[in-house]
């Protein structure tokens, strides 16, 4: 067979405000590939078939001399991020043509791997679309699956205030809540994302761009968990409406990202209702849960008590569109881009 | 005998800002009691030993409107807190004259009380002044004890930051925190202090009036703990300055009990370094800690291994005035007003 082209998305240049596409990253057609003969020097070559945009993705987006909590991305070279492909030929006994595997792709159509302890091998028994494993039951799922689990520590009758609870780590969350028995509160910014939180569960759902927090908790509380996302005045409004001994669990800040961190107010109240509160790192429990999550997840998705909402663009082309929506957040649920169907 | 005078410390008026001597509380000499005679209806005659005297106190000055994990104290009525006393006669089987109990005392001189599971009986074979049952053997201790043993997930060979470190529970927290192996850096508020903190074991004792907190956390950490008694910038700079996964114990915010409570800065970071903040009720830990602290810690403070020191006060008369200086931070140690000898 002839060489096929290997479409990829290289970062083209530093965005200074939103990314552009065609311009901070461009689809690059000019590459190809010969599947059938390309040296895999003991490694293995994988199919490009579903891969995750994610807000961080901006963060990598910058000038390399700046450091953050991850490395950035470089000029000239593809972007990447979570993805599942299939693997066409391997040399590496541990993994076989027909595999899926799991892990973090360049936005390339074909890559050949080399070290496959960096993937992870997807049985998907249950059959569950292949951008499962990229969302509900990828990293989102496992933030709030890991995160619930290590800090909640829900018992039955209790209440939970979840906030930007119809996003993807949110609404996973309030599904768990809901399965341990519990009373949820649940926050978004449109009227839409409000009858999603009714849709799966949320007892109390509102939209905080026309409803007060603080007299939801108030009527609706005391909470003894708060799942936050968003930091600011509805942190400040949980700490305020959190009963004794409550766990507050935060996954996001996002309130105060762009003016580098606002103050809290009623901090204090952590002592007086010895409230604790656990900042959430995903990698950091992989260790205790990752296991367990890959065994019941995927049967809690495939039989419908978690159930979870995509957005889904076709073609590598579109990944730069994807980016500035996600950025912009104007799309829909979880963005997905589909790279190719098996 | 003739009735004695009963002296008591009144709660006359709300403060606004810090508590006022003679002003916000009084001392009142106009009750007197028949010490032989008085009515005991099945309770206990009890002469008042010793008092403590806590930062919480101010926290009890409130209006009654304001809700909080403790009761206010009521206008007109005696203020109270731990202390020691000995039983004069008893009418309940569970006690008897010469025995010592621990327990709330209102600031009155003598008290007849009717609820014998309130109080604990000291053995007191050790044969430590009484006054060290309200401190490094009672609430303090048992605050320092509770909360490091919960809390800390203390490992050898971590670095501790003690705020308020030269205190009745910074001076035990240090002192654990060398029993376990850690580094300790200790901030307090006077060079006197400082000398205090390096006789008990601190490694970097610093005042934090004339040293920079971020400057030495920066030096000396990254810090795996923070027992903070102090909140304000302190807290603020302890976040910037933990490592990741630290756990930041939250005994006291001193800096914000006469404000209000002011905002903090830099708590995005207990995303990014997953720190786990707790907010230490010393109560809701008692059920798991208590019985062990009474076998373990006075052997310890008789043995030396825990050192401690007092602020003596002599007289209820002096109430007003310690209660001001432990909020100023004036006292030079745990203080503790004696009301009466044996």
């Amino acid at each position: 067979m002839a060489p096929v082209t290997n479409g990829r998305v290289i970062f083209n240049s530093i965005p200074t405000g939103f990314p552009e596409p065609g311009v901070t990253t461009v689809y690059d057609s000019s590459q190809t590939i010969d599947v059938e003969n390309v040296a895999l020097d003991g490694g293995f070559l994988v199919k490009t078939l579903v891969l995750s945009v994610d807000p961080y993705l901006r963060g990598k987006m910058r000038s390399p001399d700046t450091t953050s909590y991850s490395p950035p991305f470089y000029v000239g070279e593809p972007i990447y991020s979570h993805g599942v492909g299939v693997v066409l030929r391997s040399e590496n006994a541990g993994v076989k043509a027909g595999d899926h595997v799991y892990g973090t792709f360049t936005h390339e159509q074909f890559t050949v791997q080399k070290d496959l302890t960096k993937f992870r091998i997807i049985q998907n028994s249950q059959k569950l679309p292949w951008s499962a494993y990229i969302g509900v039951a990828g990293m989102p799922g496992q933030t709030a699956y890991y995160g619930w689990k290590e800090y909640s520590k829900a018992k039955k009758g209790e209440t939970v205030f979840v906030s930007t609870a119809a996003g993807a780590v949110g609404a996973f969350v309030v599904q768990l809540a809901k399965i341990d028995g519990l009373k949820v509160i649940g926050s978004a910014g449109s009227e839409e994302k409000v009858e999603y939180m009714k849709s799966i569960g949320v007892d109390v759902a509102f939209n905080y761009k026309t409803t007060d927090v603080k007299k939801v908790l108030e009527e609706h509380g005391p909470i003894d968990i708060y799942w936050d996302h968003v930091g600011g005045t509805t942190l400040e409004a949980a700490l305020e409406g959190a009963g004794l001994g409550a766990r507050f669990i935060e996954c996001g800040m996002i309130a105060g990202y762009n003016n580098g961190g606002e103050p809290i107010r009623n901090l204090f109240y952590v002592i007086g209702k010895s409230i604790t509160i656990s900042g959430l790192l995903v990698g950091r429990l992989a260790h205790k849960y990752q296991e367990e999550f890959y065994e019941v997840v995927p049967d809690l998705i495939a039989s419908g008590k978690i159930q979870y909402k995509e957005d889904i663009s076709y073609g590598l082309e579109k990944v730069g569109d994807v980016v500035l929506a996600v950025q912009k957040g104007t799309n829909k649920a979880k963005a997905v881009v589909v790279v190719a169907e098996e």
